[in-house]
């Protein structure tokens, strides 16, 4: 086990209800907010004026940003930004799924920053300072409701880059179930996918002595693999919401991957699918990971095999184990799949021509200087290009 | 899944030589904190100097109050209160065990309460406010380094009570495994079944639904029950006291028992013991969970076969579940024997005279009230006698 800081102070208030509990909920934080939202959802929903009668009724003052899309768009956080600073905003409340959460923090770090705010996510460089940004979680996928990262996507540049940092964690998120009742299949499918995600690239790893995480990236895999299918089969079935909401959260509040190199090659390697193409996260993570996993796994083998074993629930002989290993990857495909995700870049309706353009972006070769992405195996363009190609 | 709460904002700050930085990390809360300490083995490992160096370096100024003892003591936390008062002090650093943080936390929630401290002890009631705590952990074993919890004994009315807060839940734990290298076997042993008992107390429910959360628990018990015995054997072994040290938190900060109605029955059979033999709590929960399990387990068998099954890796005829059950509790007992922990009360010097007045005290039938406890089966005092009897 390596070292690590773990910090996941967002506070969870889950349950039936609960969002109707915001104003009284965000009171110790603010007087004025920003109220930031998607698109029509949740104001045809009736969740929107819930919210803003509940903080009606507590005395919180709260001005509207509406808007915002899937792959969230840099110039409307540069419209959040001025308008939080015209307004004098104490926190920002994201009611949405990941895009408008990711979109807060954004504006959140943007109101007290000097400058452009898309340099950080160009550079990378630390943030001083965040506006509390809270949350209402209409869609469980992206875990943005407890992390601290925030993906955003440059339209001029055609460039979607994700940035960290602690300042940016929520400091509360509401999580009620029944607000993803009436999510269409599709965003059930790719949340999960999304989830799973989350967890993959902190359970395949290098890092040795493991136990205690390794089993709880297993668990929370196990969890929702098990409620995804009950959820398609019933949009209403609560309890499977709730396991998926909840294992959303622990995907992805950093603790599944304390003490572990983690690898965030497919998610570095679908961001630049989302960017050009604009397909939808989960979508492109369920068409790679399965591509990346037969790239890479004879490099720890015995990863795998624990995969296909602990979460897949192989057994057969492990005398050959690259059988188990594609026996597992074989099961995923197939889970994915009656999810109804898509299984290659053609299903998401991408083509041969991008490939390589996207893969030199992929490692910045295309920028001159090339950073491999991938902790369990180094990824060059070279090796991103032949998993686009594996999935093509 | 019930609704619940989910709030554990404790940085944890894990590895080698983290408490060294101990200064450096303190410096955003505090000018002047208290130093807070138990007997001579801080001094005397050198880690006593080590810190105080590092607040130095740092320009931390800070008071010292040392002797904590096991069970630790009210007349020793108001000498606390009265020094932080005193002194002006914005941060008490709890540097050593449970027993040492939970002094921290009466200490820190005692300087704003206007009356004597062991009264919210008494009656449980909410605090406003208390000062920041932040620990350096020396045993892995109470929790207490991300808890909101702290138990007291009032040395005087021979009452050991338990309270908790969100305001008394650390803002920073330094967790270093080498720091444990020189703890004594026994140490070892009563932490691990304290640890254990922390998810058994969570995990057996009558709630329904709970995937994730039984996930959870299974492993965070398989952890400790797979790293305990290695650091036992070498008591040098980082990587076992890592596993154990990060399993102890995750076992205790409120996540493995989100959503679950609890039960804490033997937590609170256990202090009465502790309360009038001064016994190790975790060699006291050692005795008294095997037996609670035979008395409880035909009031949710399926949840005890689960336990048998997934944690103690029972196999065999499911027809017969009570053999399961009694295989994973006869398991459970060869596992405490093996770590050196007592099987029965006379093995930790407690004779049959004071049974009935523990039990009359633990369910509060002593002062004219009971409260039956247990979450999983309501346990009367006749009840609390009865599993006393059964490990007598």
């Amino acid at each position: 086990m390596n070292n690590f800081t773990f910090y996941a102070p967002a506070r969870i208030v889950f349950g039936k209800g609960q969002e109707d509990r915001i104003g009284e909920l965000l009171k110790p934080y603010a007087k004025k907010i920003l109220l930031h939202t998607g698109g029509g959802s949740v104001k045809k929903s009736g969740l929107y004026d819930r919210v803003t009668a509940s903080l009606e009724k507590s005395g919180i003052e709260y001005v509207a940003l509406s808007g915002v899309r899937p792959n969230p768009r840099l110039s409307l956080v540069h419209e959040g930004i001025e308008l939080c600073k015209r307004e004098g905003v104490e926190l920002i409340l994201a009611v949405g799924g990941g895009s408008v959460i990711d979109s807060a923090k954004a504006i959140a770090m943007g109101v007290y920053y000097d400058g452009d705010i898309w340099e950080v996510y160009e550079t990378g460089k630390a943030i001083e300072k965040a506006l509390p940004v809270a949350t209402i979680l209409t869609i469980p996928a992206a875990g943005s409701e407890s992390s601290g990262d925030t993906v955003i996507t440059n339209e001029e540049k055609q460039l979607k880059y994700g940035y960290g940092s602690d300042h940016l964690r929520p400091v509360l998120s509401v999580m009620d179930p029944e607000l993803f009742f009436t999510l269409p299949e599709s965003q059930l499918a790719n949340g999960v996918a999304d989830m799973m995600s989350h967890v993959f690239e902190r359970y395949f790893t290098n890092t040795k002595n493991t136990d205690l995480t390794d089993g709880l990236c297993e668990t929370v895999l196990r969890t929702l693999m098990k409620n995804a299918p009950k959820a398609k089969a019933n949009m209403q079935d609560y309890d499977a919401w709730a396991e998926l909401g909840f294992a959303g959260t622990v995907a992805h509040n950093g603790l599944v991957g304390m003490g572990r190199v983690q690898d965030w090659g497919c998610h570095n390697m679908e961001h630049e699918l989302s960017a050009i193409y604009d397909v939808a996260h989960g979508a492109g993570l369920a068409v790679l990971t399965p591509g990346w996993m037969e790239y890479v796994y004879r490099d720890n083998i015995g990863m795998f095999v624990q995969f296909a074993v602990n979460v897949m629930g192989v057994r057969g002989s492990y005398r050959d184990e690259d059988a188990i290993v594609m026996e597992g990857i074989a099961r995923l495909r197939k889970f994915f799949r009656e999810m109804g995700l898509p299984g290659s870049l053609s299903e998401l309706g991408i083509g041969e021509d991008r490939l390589e353009e996207m893969a030199k972006k992929c490692t910045g070769a295309a920028f001159g200087e090339e950073h491999p992405v991938g902790g369990l195996k180094k990824l060059y363009w070279q090796d991103v290009l032949a998993i686009y190609n594996l999935v093509k």
